[in-house]
């Protein structure tokens, strides 16, 4: 069981920001940026192109909507996208607010934020996810 | 008309590496990776997570066979996928092939490639797309 199925069952607690019945999303520990969000699906697969087609249109549309909340929340000129998944086997997908596309450079240095920090990040996006 | 449309209809040269009556593929000119391919919908949209459902649902799947043949050409750990989009205003997924997380660092200097080793590339992602 990947650490990220864990934390989408709840086995190991996380700031989430938005579910469904097959995907989760949940704040990333270590944020380029406030509002960097994982979206993952429940369903354990290691490399996102590896899923059915109709499970990577889902798995994009439910991230869509993830990423307006957080723009909502976040107000920044877009939302970028980045699909690495070297580190962890199991497919997730970054949000990350955009004011330059240097916010999206993975090699920067990670902001450090205080659990009430985190909470009320996630607490925001959950408000904002419809 | 932005310059992926113009790209997307002929008007300006690129190095295509696949194409459907909806979406089309072609080379990045300032490639991270040997094979880093840029994948866009022909009907002009800024920003990816203003497309509906549907069209992003078919955008993604499409993204996907491309990365396969990627995968196919330049044999890698896993093909990464990034959205940033605040340079060219029409909805662009960078597709690049990847040994290390680190080869998706968008600040990392670009391969100077020339127009004989572009079509080579293309050439090469063509002819396993599927």
């Amino acid at each position: 069981m990947s650490i990220f199925s864990k934390i989408a069952c709840g086995e190991i607690p996380s700031y989430k920001c938005a579910e469904s019945e097959k995907f989760y999303a949940f704040l990333d520990i270590n944020p380029l940026q406030k509002g960097h969000t994982l979206v993952i699906p429940r369903r354990e697969v290691d490399y996102i192109f590896d899923m059915e087609d109709d499970d990577i249109a889902e798995f994009q549309v439910f991230a869509k909507r993830v990423a307006k909340a957080i723009k909502k929340a976040f107000p920044c000129i877009k939302v970028g996208q980045a699909v690495l998944g070297l580190e962890v086997p199991h497919a997730h997908i970054h949000l990350i607010p955009m004011q330059s596309e240097k916010d999206m450079i993975f090699s920067n240095p990670k902001l450090s934020l205080s659990q009430e920090e985190f909470e009320e990040i996630a607490r925001k996006i959950r408000e904002n996810f419809e």
